[in-house]
């Protein structure tokens, strides 16, 4: 076994879930992903912890979600499916832990699942979702050719790229995401502006006062479950002025490219797109909330050098910073204090490497990608 | 996807499982048997039921006790392993139907975990395996590249042995061998005799009165839980004579050639194996029941014309009966009466397409592997 992957597991099992002896952990496996599931399972052995094991198939999936389309007349709706079904239920609220490693065979597998079966699905499921949120999960994946192809990679390119983004220095990446939590916790106002030659500019300023910034660092023990991650974020609220997004991105299956949002009074006023307009507009229309931004994320994992239109890798990566209408995490809020609500959370990507500033009351965090306290920063 | 592979997942899940709209079914998915797992979640939809998909790779599982080895100064014991995890007992105790779909990638996956290990990890989970037994469970395999090598078949052949034996008119089927029931409930004493140049004769004799036949007819239904079945069993006492097992087998990964049992006051007093007679003795002496028989069965399912030294096959095969020494299954007895107890079950199989008859009350049932209501019985 490729030692990368041993080392991915002992991350993903130690750094990121925190499992300890007598932890009871399911663990899903993608089709492909049996690998790095194979070697978290002898970490978890190694800890003495309990293993049960998924298989996280996208086309299995399919196919369940097919069967109850041929045997509905019309349109699937919640009510066809058993609301939070008990073996699901128990299994999660059971486990202290839950280890999704993605990596199936087709990351279009169920292209062919009309959209309201799966929404439908997923709103019978609420409580099983909870519950398996309750735990402490992780999400992962295991590089795969379905993965490297996405990315427009070679497989053992893919595999270089992904073994960069997750095989960090995490405790000494959190400590540096620590400043950038402090900056945003003590500021009250966010502004970031980027200059382009022939697209349309960034600038936008959002009000963050009263809201707290979660230090992404890939570990449960941060209140984040993504490995890898590596982004700062909280929920900005109030926004003014426009945005754009260069960094290509996928919405529900459709490509979409260079996003234009202007903002007034909070709200989303206009928007286009070069590709995907409608997907966008689509987004947009869900809901009152979906106008509004649930999140400003720093992305500051510099192993991840390249966009793989994949979020999981995209929105923590180096020199960029996000937004994403639609919800916001309650972990940025005060206290029993709700944020922007809406069914959706869509991200939107800025790459910030050059011809950019961030400040936060009006000084400057970010220049052109280097933060205050690195070599090279220009006041 | 093979229309075959469809097929068997209808037999599964209607007339194995007999799964209704509402339950609540953990299917278990082996490495490679994917497809027909894509079947049987298409198959559970359709029906309206709720699935849970567990990987059953014994490379994962072999994993995590190499983990706990690694870990454990010495034999790893029972105490070494947390008694009944918490997640699996509630999933089992949740579920209504367990269906599992053998098929790995190599039936020895497991073959460098100690046996002490294997041991101490099933007895740890003894409440676990009892809540799995509580459930509609089924066990089947997808025909493999890994199963055909065992059976030392090419990968078609073997798909298409596996479907001859699968694929049956299971309600004809059953018919058959309710006939075969009605003869074992109301005999008293079994007797069989075979005639061989060279080799052992099997002369046996048997007592059966106050004991009651399963029809295994490969649903649960029938108190079956294997699909393919088609076997006749019986909980057989008292048992006098020699019986000769020509059919090879294999023992805790040792193979097992011509073994030779002789029987006095229903143990057995004398043995010999021309391979593998080390394999048998520490089988029957086990325990005090180890050396008892547990089991009479006759195999009755004609679609599986060879031996493949796989026992979810071999025992089921037409023309073929078998004796089990050790544990009696309880369905086999009065209410509340318990049968030979042992911690062993191993079947030993002999051909009966020639040479041979069975009376039952000294009534000829089956001879040279025909039964009195086939044509072609000679009285």
């Amino acid at each position: 076994m490729d030692e990368r992957v041993r080392e991915h597991a002992e991350v993903l099992v130690d750094w990121s879930a925190r499992v300890e002896a007598g932890d009871d952990v399911v663990v899903s496996v993608a089709e492909d992903a049996h690998e790095l599931g194979v070697a978290v399972a002898e970490a978890l052995g190694e800890r003495g912890a309990n293993v049960t094991t998924l298989y996280g198939s996208a086309e299995l999936s399919r196919a369940y979600l097919k069967g109850v389309e041929a045997e509905v007349d019309g349109d699937v709706d919640a009510d066809d499916f058993d609301a939070d079904p008990a073996v699901d239920r128990a299994m999660f609220e059971a486990a202290d832990a839950y280890l999704r490693i993605g990596g199936g065979r087709n990351t279009t597998a169920s292209a062919d699942v009309d959209r309201p079966t799966r929404q439908a699905h997923a709103k019978a499921r609420q409580g099983v979702r909870e519950a398996r949120m309750d735990t402490d999960w992780v999400s992962t994946v295991h590089p795969t050719r379905s993965l490297a192809q996405q990315a427009g990679m070679a497989y053992e390119e893919y595999q270089e790229f992904v073994y960069d983004a997750v095989l960090r220095d995490w405790e000494a990446l959190a400590e540096e995401m620590a400043r950038m939590k402090g900056v945003l916790d003590d500021g009250k106002a966010v502004r970031i502006v980027t200059e382009r030659d022939g697209a349309p500019d960034t600038d936008v300023t959002m009000s963050i006062a009263g809201r707290t910034a979660v230090n992404s660092a890939a570990s449960v023990a941060y209140d984040s479950h993504n490995l890898p991650s590596g982004e700062v974020f909280t929920a900005p609220y109030d926004t003014e002025g426009e945005a754009f997004f260069d960094v290509p991105m996928t919405i529900d299956a459709t490509r979409v490219r260079n996003v234009h949002l202007i903002f007034e009074g909070g709200e989303v006023v206009d928007f286009s797109a070069e590709a995907g307009e409608d997907a966008l507009a689509d987004i947009l229309d869900t809901d009152e909330g979906a106008r509004r931004l649930g999140e400003l994320g720093i992305g500051m994992n510099r192993g991840i050098d390249r966009f793989t239109d994949s979020i999981l890798f995209d929105e923590k990566m180096g020199d960029t910073v996000h937004l994403a209408v639609g919800r916001a995490y309650d972990a940025c809020l005060p206290e029993g204090e709700s944020g922007n609500d809406s069914a959706v959370h869509v991200d939107m990507i800025t790459d910030v490497s050059a011809d950019s500033r961030m400040e936060v009351d009006g000084e400057v965090v970010q220049r052109n990608g280097t933060f205050r306290w690195e070599d090279g920063f220009e006041e």
